[in-house]
C-alpha cells in the first residue's frame, strides 16, 4: 500500500510556509480568544484580500464554518437550497438542520452546480405556513464533484437570489482551486460575484486547522460573535489559526499551493484518459478526477492506493489532488490502475 | 503594559515539546478524520492512563467537549445540575442549552463545589412531566474559584448519583492541576472516583488546541462518533490534535506543568497575603489565586498587568498562573499590586 | 362559490355524536393535564382497541403526533426515511427537523408508499460518522395521494424495519379510511402488522381536536409524557379530547364515517372517469381523489368549489371526501367540473 | 373528597356562553387552519380588544403561546430574564430552552415580581462573546404567587426594556384577573403600559382550549405564522378556538368570570385569616390564596380537598379559585380548614 493517498486533498500535512508561521505565532503570552495580534494582523490582512465591506472570522472547521455562516442568515422556518451532492447534505451528519433547525431542499444536480431554473420552482411555497421558506442558497466552489462554477453562472445566481430575496451562500472548502482554475483572486471569485457569506477554507490546501466565515453583508454578521462562541466554533489560542491563514491567504501561497493541485489533477486526467475501459466522467475545472472503472479493478487498484468510491453502482472512483501531489504520485497510481484494467482485459 | 498575563492560563503559548510532538506529525499524508497513525498512538496512549473502560475521543476544545459529552447522557427534557459559576452555566453563551434541549440547574456555592445536599432538593420534580428531569450533575475540577474537590467529596457525589440514576460529568479544563493537588494520577483523579465523563482539557496546560471527551462507562459512548461530527468537532487533520495529546498526556509533562502553575499560585497568594488591604478569598488549591482588592487599586494594577475581576460589586480579581508563570513575573505582579494598593492608603 | 368543500376532510365540522360527548365532559371540576375520569376512561377504550401491549397519549394535533412520536424514537445524529410528497416532508413546514434535529431522507414515490427496496441504499451510509443514520422509516396510511398500503406490504415492512433496527411509524392522520378499505379494524391495520408508533389521527374523521400517539413498544413510550410536555402538547383541559376520542373510537362511529367518505370517494372518481379530458390518476383506495384536468378548467371550477391544486404543471387537483359528505355535493362537483370541462372543447 | 376543586382555575369546565359559542361553529364546512369566518371575526374582534396596532394569532395552550411568542423576538444566543417562580422557568418542562435554544436567567423573587433593579445587573454581560445575551424580560400578570404588578411597576419596566432594548413578555395566563384587579381593560393593562408580547390566556377563565399571542411590536409579528406551524400549534379546526375567544374576550364575560374569581379568592383569604395558625403570606391581588398552614394540617385538608403545597418546606399552599367557585365551596374549604388546624391544636 502506498504512503501518498489520493482520498482527500485533507490527507496532505501543514505546508512548511504554514508550519514556519504558527512555530513564530508560538512566543510569549497572548490573550486568548482572538484578542490577540497575530489575529488582528490576518484578519487586517484577510481584509484588505476581501474588500472594505467583508467582515472575517477565524472558526475550526469546514463544517462548523457552513452551519454557523448559514444560521447567521436564517430562522429555524427557514430551509436551505443546496444539491444533493452537497457536502452540508450529505457529509457533515446532519448538522445544518441540528443546528439551524431549517430544511436542506436538496436538488438533484449531475454537474455539482444549481443554476435558478432548478431554485425557482422550490419557491413556489413562499408565504405559505405549511411550508418551510427558502431564504439561503447553498453552492459548493469547487463542487464536489470536481467541476467549478463560472463567473456567468455565480453572477446569474446572484442576481438571482437578490431579487428573491434570498441570502447567497457558498461553501469554499476549495475555493482557491476554483480561484485559480477561473484565473481570479479570492475575492473576485466570490463576494465580488454577488457571494454573501463565504466559507473559506485552507485545510485542504495546506492549513493545520481553521477556516474563516467572511461575510459581505455586515447585517449578516451582526451577532456571530455570539453565534459562533454558543456554535462551540471560538478557539482559545485563536494565534495559531490566525498565523496559519496569514502565511496562506496573504501571500501567493494559496495560489501556487491550488495551482500545482489542479495542474496534477489535469495530469491524472490526462493520463487516465488514454487508457481503455477507464472513463473520465467529470470535467477537470479544480483538483479533483472522477473517473469510471471496471468494477473489478477497484479492488485491485485499493491494494495500492487509498481513495473513495464516488458511485459504487455506476464504478465512479475520486482521485483528489493535494499541493503536494508530485508528478511521480500521479505516475504510479496510473501505472496501479493501468495493471488493474489490463488485468482486466 | 507587561506582555505577560494573568488573565488566564491560556494566554500562555505551547509548550516546546508539545510543540516539537505536532512538528514531528507533519510527515507525509494521513487519512483524514482520525483513522491515521498518530490519533491510534494517542487513543492507545490515553487508554492506558484512563484505564481499559475508558473511550478517548479527540475535541476541538472545552465547550465542545462540555456539550457533546453531556448530550451524549441525556435527552431535551431532562436537567444538568450544576453550580451557578461554573463554566457551562456562564461561560459558554449558552451552548449546554443549545445543543441539548436541557435546562441547566444551577446552585449558588461560593465554594464552587456540589455537594449532594445541594442537589437532593432538585430531585424532588422526578416523574412529574412538568418539569426537567435531573439527570446529569457537573462538577468541575478544579472549580472556577480555584479550589478542588477532595477524593471524599467526589466519592460521595459518585455514590449519590448512582444512586438516583444521575450521571457525574468532571470539566476537567483544569484536571491536571487538580490531580497534582491531590496527589494523584489522572485516572485516580476522574475515573476511579466515580466519574462517568470526563472533559479532559490540555490547552490550559501546554496545547496547542483540542480537547478530550473520556468515557467510563461504555453505553454512553455508544454514539459518540456521530454526536461529534454533527456537533462540527471532528477535527479532519486530527493527527495535530493526537500528537500533542500524546506528547502532554503519555509523559509526565502535564505533571511538570501542573505542579510548576500551582507552585506559582501558592507562591503568588502567599506574597499578596502579605500586603495591606489585599485579602485571599479563596484557599489556593491549584493554580488560580483570587484576592479582594480595593476598588480604588484595581484600575492602577490593570495599567500594568491583564487580568480579570471575578466579582466587580466585591472587588475579587482573578489571576491565573501557567506551566511558564516565572517567580519574576510574580514578583513583578506582587510589586505593582503592591503600589497600587500603597497608593490607596 | 358552494359551502361545501373538497378542499380537506378537514373542513367538516364535528360529528353531532363527538359534539355530545364533549357537552356532556363539561360537567363540573376535574383536574387538569389528564387526570380526569374523561381521560382514564378514554385510554382504556383505546388500550382495549389497541392491544395490551399499546399506550395512548392525547396530543392537541397531527403535527404534535407525528414530531413528538419521531422523537421518541431517535437522536439528532439519526434520519427518518420518508416519501418526498409525506406530510413530515411537505407540509409541517420543518417541524420534525426542528424539533428532533435529525434530517429526513425524502425518497420519489409518485405512489406515496414505501418499500424496502426505495430504502435499503439509504442504509448503506450505516455506521460512517459523517452521515445522518436512518432510524425511522415513516409511511402515512392512507397516503397522502389516496392510495392505501396493503397487509403485504406494511408487514413487508415491518419485517425490513425490525431486521435493521428501524422503527417504523405510520403517520394515521386516515388510519380509519385505510382501515376500512382494508376491511381491518384499527389495531389490525397498524401494531399488528408490525407498526411500532401510531399517528392516531381523528380531526379528519369528526373530531373537534386532538390527536393521539399510540406506542406498541413500551420502551419507545418511556418518557413520552416529558416529551409531550416539553413539546407544548399537553393538554390542561384534556377531558374534551378524551372525550371526543371514546366517542369516535371506543364505538363503531370512526368506521361509519370512514366508510361514507371512502364511498363518497369512489362515487366521485367514477363520474369523473365518464367525463371526457378528466383522468383519475390515482387508484381510490379510501377518501380522495386524485384527477387530472385541462389547465385551463381548473380555474373555472375554482369558482364554484374551493379545492387544492395537487400538481400545478401536471394539473392535477385533489378532492377530498369527508364523513358528511353528501351524495348531492358530489353531484354539484361533477356538474361543475362538467361545465368546466366542456368549455374548454 | 369534595368533587370542588381549589387545585388550579382549569379544574373548571367549559363555561357555558362559550360552550354555546363552540356549538354554534359547528355549522357546515369551512376552511382549515384560520381561513374561516369565525377566526377572521373573532381575530377582528380581538383587535379592537387590543388597539389598531395589534395583531393576535391563536395557538393551542399557554406554553405553546409562550415559548413561541418568545421565539419570535430572540435568537438562540440571547437569554430571557424572568423570575425564578415564572412558568416558563419552573412548569413548562424546560420548553424555552428546548425550542429557543435560549437560556433563562431566573431572579429569585418571592412577590412573584421583577423590577429594573433587578435586571440591570444580568446586563453587565452585554456584548461579551462568552454569555447569553439578555434580549428578552417576561413577567407573568397575575403573577405565579397570586401577586398582581401594578401599573407604574409595568410602566416602569416597560421603559427600562426600551432603553436597554429588551422586548418585554407577558405571560397572560391570568391577564384576566389581574385586568380586573387593576380596573382596566384589557389592552390597558398589557400594550397600552408597554408589553410587546402578551400570551392572552383564556382557559383558566372559561374557555376549553386555546391561547392567543398578541403582539404589540408589527416587527416581531413578522414571521410568527411560520413560527407557529413549525412548533406544531397550527389548529386546523381553528373555527372553535376562534368562537370561544370571541364568546369571552368581544363581550364583558372575561370580565364577569374573573371578578367573580378574584372575589372568591379574597372572600376565601379573609376568612381563613380569621382561624388560628392559618397565616395568609401573599396579599390576593387576583384569584389565588396562599396561605402557610401548620404541616400536620397539609394531610388531613387534603383527605376532603384536591389542592396543591406550594413550598413543601415551609407549609405553604395554594388555593384557587375560578369562575365557578361558589361562596359554598369556599365555606366548605374553610371548614375542613378549621378542621384539619383545630385538631392540630
Amino acid at each position: 500500500m502506498s504512503d501518498r493517498f489520493f482520498a482527500s486533498d485533507n490527507a496532505s500535512g501543514v505546508h512548511p510556509e504554514v508550519m514556519a508561521a504558527i512555530a513564530s505565532a508560538n512566543a510569549g503570552h497572548a490573550v486568548g480568544y482572538g484578542d490577540d495580534p497575530w489575529t488582528a494582523s490576518a484578519t487586517k490582512a484577510l481584509g484588505r484580500v476581501f474588500g472594505r465591506k467583508s467582515s472575517v472570522y477565524f472558526v475550526y472547521n469546514g463544517t462548523g464554518a457552513n452551519v454557523l455562516g448559514i444560521q447567521s442568515a436564517l430562522r429555524a422556518h427557514n430551509a436551505v437550497i443546496c444539491t444533493d451532492c452537497s457536502h452540508i447534505n450529505v457529509d457533515e451528519c446532519g448538522a445544518v438542520e441540528r443546528f439551524t433547525g431549517a430544511k436542506l431542499l436538496p436538488v438533484p444536480s449531475p454537474s455539482g452546480r444549481l443554476d435558478p431554473a432548478r431554485i425557482e420552482p422550490l419557491l413556489s411555497v413562499s408565504g405559505v405556513p405549511h411550508h418551510s421558506q427558502p431564504r439561503v442558497v447553498s453552492i459548493t466552489q469547487a463542487t464536489e464533484v470536481g467541476t467549478v462554477y463560472s463567473v456567468d453562472e455565480i453572477r446569474e445566481l446572484s442576481r438571482f437570489c437578490r431579487r428573491h430575496d434570498l441570502v447567497l451562500h457558498m461553501d469554499g472548502a476549495r475555493i482557491s482551486n476554483a480561484a485559480v482554475s477561473l484565473g481570479l483572486g479570492l475575492y473576485e471569485a466570490s463576494g465580488k460575484l454577488g457571494v454573501d457569506i463565504l466559507s473559506l477554507g485552507g485545510t485542504k490546501n495546506g492549513l493545520m486547522f481553521g477556516e474563516a466565515v467572511v461575510f459581505f453583508r455586515s447585517d449578516l454578521a451582526d451577532e456571530f460573535e455570539f453565534i459562533r462562541k454558543q456554535g462551540t466554533q471560538l478557539a482559545s489560542k485563536m494565534r495559531y489559526i490566525a498565523a496559519g491563514f496569514e502565511a496562506l491567504f496573504a501571500t501567493d501561497l494559496w495560489e501556487r499551493n491550488a495551482r500545482h493541485a489542479n495542474e496534477m489533477a489535469t495530469y491524472l486526467c490526462e493520463r487516465l484518459d488514454t487508457l481503455p475501459e477507464v472513463e473520465v466522467v467529470q470535467p477537470v475545472h479544480a483538483n479533483g478526477c472522477f473517473v469510471k472503472l471496471p468494477q473489478s479493478a477497484i479492488p485491485r487498484v485499493r491494494k495500492s492506493f487509498f481513495f473513495y468510491v464516488w458511485d459504487e453502482p455506476l464504478g465512479v472512483v475520486r482521485f483528489m489532488c493535494s499541493y503536494d501531489t508530485t508528478r511521480e504520485d500521479v505516475d504510479a497510481l496510473v501505472a496501479a490502475i493501468g495493471d488493474a484494467v489490463g488485468g482486466v482485459q
